[in-house]
């Protein structure tokens, strides 16, 4: 299925006072890495709410495992891809390597949520647009 | 096993353009429980980096799981405790609640990590000193 | 005018690798506390959002002085107050105390911003409402 | 002088509840820039701390005007230059343009800080050494 892969700066302001990334920082560098997957099959996030009076892709289920810390100036390699659709919700992968090592791998589990101003939390599931799979390939 | 609860305030800027919880966000929530929960026993982060020569508690593995959203103006509720002690790692476990629901639950492993300039990267892991542990009863 | 003190308890996560607040997050600080400001007051900012459909109150113009750092396990205290009233725009002021020293200080332009599909951006400025002010005494 | 050009394509993490650019990311943006224009003239961040004994290069005194949001999905062009040196403090300057329109601008007066254990919060201020200015033309 599509990858993509997109390359990341790590800036001081990333890293914490042990110099390394901050680790919650890497879940944002995963979630641009997802956001820029949609987009390299022609979803752009904003054009994407719009079409589907989208919310968001809300994460319900994600675990990263660190094997190798990054730091400021380094640049580091996100590998990220789609494993699984389901009705509603779809699984990713990400690997990051930093000097071509694996250094860090995250899943994630989101769901395709819209507004509804009815249902609890202005939000629910919807099933994923079949036109969205396929160009997944 | 000793546990500690802290509440914390949910700001504008930890949310997205969905208007809830930005979910790196909950990570750092995370992180500031298990530091609170060290402290709630008496050790202080920059007293324990000084006393153990420690760089820090970086974390190797977390897993979250997402059951509702929070958004800004809400105090959500977090109960943190370390479920395992390793020999130089450990597992902390976190529970969000909101509004008195589950909203969240977080599991981390964390290694205890010393800085040492001869080892790569500047650091490496040590057994967790017995007077730690024995602080969490 | 009406004043409000916060106290933010300085994260690990919030410094950067000089082990010190990295200084983006001040701006955080400070945003925080001036919804808190507001909230001070009977206006907390979800409900304002909606009772005046509020986009917001973005900031235009803000400029902070740094006279002493911060450092994660520190509690700094931060005084707010609307130090002047526009039409569609206000002032804020805020002194962040650490240690009883007076470490930063911010002024802040904000503008009273409605969502409007018509408009560009969908979103223009509007006078403030006269309760709004009147809250602040 | 010298000038440095970054592009820093917005996040949807950057964002928050109004869809725009959370400010305090802003200063994020602004200080990578400002690094980035250090690496531009050689000075690669992590290498000068070592050189110098730098501890970095914090913020005295910033001030940024906002003139038009930007949005998740945009792309934003940043200049920076460095407008005077100090003896030990030197004054930053960026104009940040979306979609060709000047949409920020910001000013910074940094400060070249070293490690002292002797000195108050380990640290203080040194003149720039004459290599870096020189640099920077």
């Amino acid at each position: 299925m599509k990858s993509n892969r997109k390359e990341i700066h790590v800036e001081w302001g990333d890293c914490d006072p042990a110099g390394i990334v901050y680790y919650p920082r890497f879940f944002e560098y995963f979630d641009a890495c997802t956001n820029a997957l949609f987009e390299s099959v022609g979803f752009r996030k904003a054009e994407m709410l719009k079409a589907y009076g989208l919310l968001g892709i809300p994460m319900i289920d994600t675990r990263a495992q660190f094997y190798a810390p990054a730091s400021f100036g380094e640049t580091v390699r996100i590998e990220t891809r789609i494993v699984e659709w389901g009705r509603s919700s779809f699984q990713v992968e990400h690997k990051l390597y930093n000097r071509e090592v694996l250094a860090a791998e995250c899943s994630e589990k989101r769901v395709w949520t819209v507004r509804d101003s009815l249902a609890h939390n202005g939000m629910r599931s919807e099933p994923i647009p079949g036109e969205v799979k396929a160009r997944f390939g």
